[in-house]
């Protein structure tokens, strides 16, 4: 089978490799969608994130779905043929975080496109049973392969504790800037505010639901009460620091967003208010829940997808946010 | 000013009253429109409700909204003419429950149409200013008057933790049933079913957004996975019970129909599956939420109002759920 | 080796049996103790409990610690020599249940000691290397044994969130009572209340640091405040009831004790409280705070062991509580 | 009656002043002892804390205790002669912030010793008697003063959700890192850790507990597993980072001292270990758990007091904790 392989930073190849074989417990998934997420972009431009350093080839690509075609021993055969997603990364499952529930905090955790295992820019993926989700059959591939992103925003939305009567600034309008927009918006959250400085990004969550953008490129003096929820998802220490300072007395803030090793917090805007301070890693358990939010019409995934590519053309895609200001999520489709 | 007033049980007059005046940090309101509940109906038929008799003449209604005329010492005077909604309790503020935010507890409370404190089945009424919450101009004075029983629908979905990924079951679809099928829709429960043994009510609630509905005068084999929270609204033994034996594991009831004085738990359901099972006696810090429901579009409580009165109309209006089977709310209008 | 077997109700045969073999992941325990708990104690006497149904040969006996004397494939050999409590019950650690760290809730759980699933009345068991938790040098191996009992402990007191402040009554003073008492001590409640008929129980209860204790074969008028958390360990449905309605608004009701199918629930008790009812099922993730207790010194364990048994005298054990008052808690030795 | 008046910073002058006459629903208390805050020092010194600035003569002291010797009206009668706790800030009680319990929050607290609300430096004050709190006959009149500071210390466990199994790291060792050792204590923490500069004060955190010891001063490899919870005491930027690194995933850190504007937040660690960040101000319905934690010894307020003044000796009480080492709390006794 094929694979995109990144060599080193800004070298992807295509090679033959052979097909993956299910462990124990595991299925083999026939990959039909992967979306490009900025840290796969991230890895393409530099060879790293932090302390994580791609020193030999990896296959990139962590937003996947597709079809199980195969069943390693112990997993029930009635599952061939079923369209499932992907959720990228298996814990150990008996470390003392997975047995209390946070697996995402496992230290064993084997996770997709992160070094040195090998990601889903590939044809085949070899993924536990278990974490490989059934999803509805009118679920599009773009669908299935972005509740990836969609979870880190479910997860988001629960640290926050969104619900009605919630008013939540988005401050970050890419593609999980405007995922949050969505699941607050599911969550009941009365007014959701997303601001960034991309206006065609601006127009789109507008309609996708945002009751109020903001031009994060001007001076914005704030209309309206403070928000009651602050998901940062833009990774821009000034954005953060202009989102922290809205909110209001005992406010939640996810910080979402990847944005360097540290942040310049308002302590005292912190104690003053009592802020809620948070940062998300990943998620867990989450799939069900956004299977069911894309399920329900409540989160349009398919309207996210600006541009899609075969696997040959994978460079391209990693590349395609930057190339286009018009851009939100790029995705792969690896039997094309 | 006229008031309806109820002499002994069955026997309602209407009397002229000296109008109300504020005390300080009051305001008085003209009462437009007041939802008739089922404890109004009860107080009419039987004279008591469990502890609480009137043995002295008493003003039913607590479901009321209206417009702000005139205010008490320490009010800022920018409240006249303002369209509000009235939580019909107010505590002393000061208790230890009060303090901690659990003013519905607050063993001073002063409850609009409980002995001996006088309702608002009349042409005003005096209350806190702050317990008389603005209403957006757009919403109906029948809505208003409504925010009461959605404010019960709110509090149960609280206590339950309703979000994203929760199947509700809502036994009992009369106007709190309805509420709750509502606020349950609102706080993201992926599917919300109903069970009744009124078929015009469980038309209604599929109309309002139930996934599914379920005769109760039928056995009824649970189809589909269980469900996650159960909001209890018949009051009736039989309902409760089966609607605890279909829960999940993990999940959580919340019993909101008043039913007498106790309840056959199976508590090996309970202690099997960990269910959490909880009661709940009016509300706290609802209504800015509720509004808030209504004022999107998420909650629609114009279509409860099955049937209107004059003041002088109020015993029609207090037996029209028992004298046909399509009432589900009934309204009262101090003013007509 | 040998091993106790209960063939039928009231017959236990002593029988060599085959060491057993660990399985990839699993250790090898020699047993050093085993607590006997009131459901060994009627599976012995009735051969059931509820829907499980002895109708093969079963080693009882799910309170157990011991020795780690060999490893299956894949768990680091560092670990032989180790003295170990046994979680008695090993989860598939991969349902969504299990997940989302609820495990003790997982349909496939495998437990000692109930059918079909052997227990430790025996010289040797195996278990998960994860479940079998490290304990200090200075822990005895009684109370390694009894790790399992003070975890119901701190699942109930995790449940109720016991913490400063709080007032806890306890209804039961048997073993289970009695780390309940403690354990909630630990958690820094304020006062504990103990209930229950048997003077010995009692008395040591107050030994243990119960502020108050209550004969509940007599009229309890209550005096003080009202408990804020009802820790139900009795089983009795007339002192789960008392218990229920002494208790504060707001309060929260923990109910451990195992007492048949239905409860008569106080409805209206639990409405105008809105108390917080659950029950427990097991517990889950509590090992390493349960050792945390008696390392420090909060919990005494060895204070409730009243009698001691070689394999051979299994059935004296199983019945030490029914022939004598004083009795507690009987452990097996099964190296004895 | 003699008041000790800041005229400006570093000027304190004894001035005969009218007794308070109490408002309805407020109380007159003899003020017998008062402890001197750190915000009283840096007001004395700096003659302002952040904004708010002492621009007209300001009384000092906001922790403190004594006898009721007067009622306004609407309060009882019975409540003359009761030793009590004052609870410096009275809130409106009816904005959204008191009515949901957060009344620490409120935009209208009335604050004893923030400009222009004076304090308790005096012979004489007025409060609400709800928050003139009760206290045993034998608890002292500096423990009773001293309420105030642990109730920061209640705040900070509540927050951060100690309980047994926690690992707590308390960074800075001044009167609120040894109120918060006692309290982290008392909510049944496993381990509490205590870093200082200050040989004295860490000398007195293992006297009053700390498991564990560190001096701030050198480098400190940390041995032993994670914290669990930081309570920050210190307002020291780099203790704080310091903290924040050695945290455990999942940890929770309650940011309690105050120190600047702003922090140097590391975000990586705060997302890669979803750590939650708070801050506090004041506390909220801590009065009745602080007076409990006292009274069943499991803090020992008195041990804090190092030094006390006569009234005409505040400014010495003052800086006592500047010119020694050795000081911990200074008390102020307003009748000497």
């Amino acid at each position: 089978m094929r694979a995109a392989v990144l060599v080193r930073a800004g070298e992807m190849v295509i090679e033959q490799r052979p097909a993956p074989r299910p462990a124990p417990g595991e299925v083999i998934v026939r990959v039909d969608a992967v979306g490009v997420c900025g840290s796969d972009t991230h890895y393409y431009d530099h060879g790293r994130i932090g302390r994580f350093v791609v020193d030999s080839p990896l296959v990139l690509g962590h937003e996947a779905g597709g079809v199980i075609i195969e069943l390693g021993a112990g997993v029930t055969d009635r599952r061939v043929g079923q369209r499932v997603s992907i959720e990228p990364g298996v814990p150990d499952l008996t470390c003392p975080q997975c047995r209390s529930g946070a697996y995402n905090l496992c230290p064993n955790m084997r996770f997709y496109a992160t070094p040195p295992v090998d990601g889903a820019f590939t044809e085949q993926v070899a993924v536990h049973a278990a974490f490989a989700h059934p999803v509805p059959e009118d679920m599009s591939d773009n669908a299935a392969a972005l509740l990836e992103p969609l979870s880190v925003g479910v997860w988001a939305c629960r640290k926050a504790g969104v619900s009605p009567g919630d008013r939540v600034l988005v401050t970050g309008a890419g593609a999980i800037g405007l995922v949050c927009l969505q699941t607050a918006l599911a969550f009941g959250a009365t007014e959701v505010t997303v601001s960034d400085v991309n206006p065609h990004r601006l127009a789109l969550a507008r309609e996708l639901g945002a009751t109020q953008t903001v031009d994060a490129s001007t001076t914005n003096p704030w209309s309206g009460a403070p928000p009651t929820v602050l998901l940062e998802c833009s990774g821009n220490a000034e954005a953060t620091g202009w989102g922290l300072r809205r909110l209001a007395a005992g406010a939640r803030a996810v910080l979402v967003g990847m944005g360097g090793d540290s942040l310049d917090l308002p302590l005292s805007v912190v104690q003053e208010r009592e802020l809620h301070v948070t940062g998300t890693f990943r998620y867990a358990n989450t799939w069900p829940t956004a299977i069911d939010l894309v399920s329900t019409g409540r989160v349009n995934l398919d309207r996210l997808v600006t541009s899609t590519f075969g696997l040959a053309d994978a460079p391209a895609a990693l590349t395609a946010a930057r190339d286009d200001a018009r851009s939100v999520k790029a995705v792969v489709l690896p039997q094309a």
